[in-house]
């Protein structure tokens, strides 16, 4: 809304694959209309990219492209770097030295957040130059400025997002379709919504590195990827489904970060949640992140959490508010971390479904029941479903220490009765 | 995240009641986690009241009460001004005076920036002061900020919110209980969450408001409240509700603000959304607001609309985003607009709902679906419903021009078979 300011805001872009390109088609396909909307001209002054002869799909300016990064970062003509490399190295060391040259930096960079953090926002601290990363969570959607602005006085108790797209385009298949596991992977993997190699969404790495910022932001402590306890979605079954449907639930893969006491939790498991639940209706590949606070009381940011424009839309705003910091000087609001203490899963409570494959003889509930008892482990719901050879015994507990039910599980193991554990999901109140 | 600093933000707060009287315990009793969490200091400095002598919930230091406002606004000791009184008048006049003296204002009041915004915005550009005004819309959603920052290069297309929460719990009743327009009322209005004139929440005034304001920020042009076209809900029928959700859809008091061409158009109207639209899980007296943009794609922001806490959070965000701008001297980046040119509701196109209670006979559908022909609106789908004097028929629409369906109702009223042209709303996709 401001008269357009005529000196450029010079960019220097590491990286220029899927979000890159995109960036580059908002900032050269709309130039005037980003002008007018922000007060700013942006200019992709230099590109650095693997390999320059590849073909792209976007127009760069003759002599943009270099394959040499660290000589776009200490480029005298760049004025901002947005780095989109993805991975530790190279981009710790490229994004160190643009702090230090007292160069913003804009990044998407999950894994380097989540691994190095602490250190990148020290440096951007001591240099008082931005480091901003909304991209890094979420793609598109508005979720580290309002947490880290909006909601800078308030007290977050809990956030609770679905942050990774494949894995939830594969539950919404299971629950909508009645797919198996494997035949929901498929689909995705068709779509392109998962890698051949699923591991990194499927067993809920990437969820783990994106809940390990989210816990960094709103607790203002250092929370890394391996802090995080971790399960993935791969021994979710149609049966696992359907009991919950039944019951009034869906099952979800979240990112689960609050605050205990004076610790921090912070884990990635699937869940049962009511099908009231606002976090139940997002479906397919969206993300959302509900939070709750004390004075707000509960909030959800809902979108795309991945795709070339959603993510490079989230980098333009960074940028945006990275040239008019620069601009006004001033920069370099970043913050750091403190370090925290950890609250490990075994000492966080939760309810639990959990079912049994057992014989199907009398008796039979009566010492599983007593299992659960010895430990203090109290049952809410119970039902069997099946007979004979194909009995199951479907619990859901009151809320209980993950310590107990794991003990439980561990004795029911051992029973004769009882012939295999099946899944064993958290579930999300009501209580 | 940053050392407190010791020097306090001083605050002049205009008005006490629910959400001052929040915003005062939120930064009395939890100063030191405010200090910790924002690196500011927060100090009440004077509170200006209608009555002096009323008791209040939260405590107050002495001398710090008064009832005149002007003088909170003037004093020296005050470098922020909170505008928590509402209406237009004297807030008007005492935001003015503040911008000109410098100081930046946080504001929770929609009349006032939907009627007299673009003067408040222009004096607070012309000072080089901050105007911040989060909590005037959708209570504690951090929603202004991502649209005006995260969003800034973002061309948004359309936002469609429910922001008014009155009638979304009426509409939850109606819808989940299936109570009647009258029992949902009294029920809202039993738990506080109506008036005893429910005139501005149930005809659309309050959504009305919000929406020229959030037609004012995602295009950058001056839309007041007169610009709005509304309609309220308490023409919509336990029958209308049945139907909906039969065809698959749930019925939402909408605020809709979209460009079309070249124009904006902003309208507040009942309208039918699909059930799996996101939209469409927002139940009780929640808010959500659902942007559509070119590159992000789909966004939804949701969470508590009205409540003294969730509205207090969101003017404590303003204060620190305010305080800190004072402090680094960037304050000042409001915008301001620009006269925009609106398209009228006759010329929006839509699908449409309606009903008809007709003559049970041979030829009266034959009758009525030559009007809907000769006005060049096409029949997506129709039943009947009930039979001989009970008899009511049911369409839908495929997308035609409001000007068009007027016309047809105009002249189904004139048809001897048509008893009764009843609710007519619009139906927000799938084509």
């Amino acid at each position: 809304m401001d008269a357009p300011d005529l000196q450029p805001v010079r960019i220097g872009l590491l990286g220029c694959g899927n979000v890159g390109g995109a960036l580059v088609q908002l900032l050269t396909g709309d130039a005037d209309g980003v002008a007018h909307r922000t007060g700013l001209r942006f200019e992709v002054r230099r590109v650095a990219v693997r390999n320059v002869a590849r073909e792209r799909v976007v127009e760069l300016p003759d002599g943009c492209l270099t394959h040499d990064a660290e000589s776009v970062v200490s480029d005298p003509d760049v004025d901002v770097v947005v780095e989109l490399i993805g991975g530790i190295e190279p981009a710790r060391k490229l994004v160190l030295a643009a702090l230090k040259q007292g160069k913003p930096v804009v990044t998407a960079n999950k894994e380097l957040l989540a691994n190095v953090g602490a250190e990148l926002f020290e440096a951007a601290a001591t240099a008082g130059v931005d480091l901003l990363y909304e991209a890094s969570v979420a793609g598109g959607i508005p979720l580290i400025r309002p947490l880290r602005e909006s909601l800078a006085g308030e007290r977050i108790t809990r956030i609770m997002g679905i942050v990774n797209g494949t894995t939830n385009y594969i539950l919404t298949r299971m629950t909508e379709d009645g797919a198996s596991y494997g035949d929901a992977l498929a689909e995705a993997q068709g779509l392109g919504y998962a890698e051949r190699d699923p591991t990194a969404d499927v067993e809920g790495f990437d969820a783990g590195a994106k809940a390990a910022i989210l816990a960094s932001i709103a607790f203002g402590v250092n929370v890394v990827a391996g802090d995080v306890y971790r399960e993935g979605i791969s021994g979710i079954t149609p049966g696992d489904i359907d009991v919950a449907r039944r019951l009034g639930y869906v099952v979800k893969l979240l990112a689960i970060v609050e605050k205990v006491d004076d610790a921090v939790a912070v884990r990635v498991h699937p869940a049962m949640i009511p099908v009231t639940h606002p976090l139940a209706s997002v479906r397919d590949s969206f993300n959302a992140v509900f939070v709750e606070g004390e004075a707000v009381g509960e909030l959800m940011l809902y979108g795309r959490g991945a795709g070339g424009l959603p993510t490079a839309s989230a980098v333009l705003g960074d940028l945006v508010d990275a040239a008019h910091n620069l601009r006004s000087r001033s920069s370099g609001r970043t913050g750091t971390l403190r370090q925290g203490r950890f609250r490990a899963i075994d000492e966080l409570s939760s309810q639990y479904y959990l079912n049994l494959d057992v014989v199907d003889r009398p008796g039979v509930l009566a010492a599983v029941a007593t299992v659960f008892g010895e430990h203090g482990v109290s049952i809410r719901s119970m039902e069997q479903e099946g007979l004979g050879d194909e009995a199951r015994l479907v619990f859901i507990t009151h809320r209980a220490r993950e310590r107990d039910v794991q003990a439980t599980l561990h004795d029911l193991r051992h029973l004769d009765a009882v012939k295999r554990v099946g899944s064993l999901l958290r579930v999300v109140g009501p209580e």
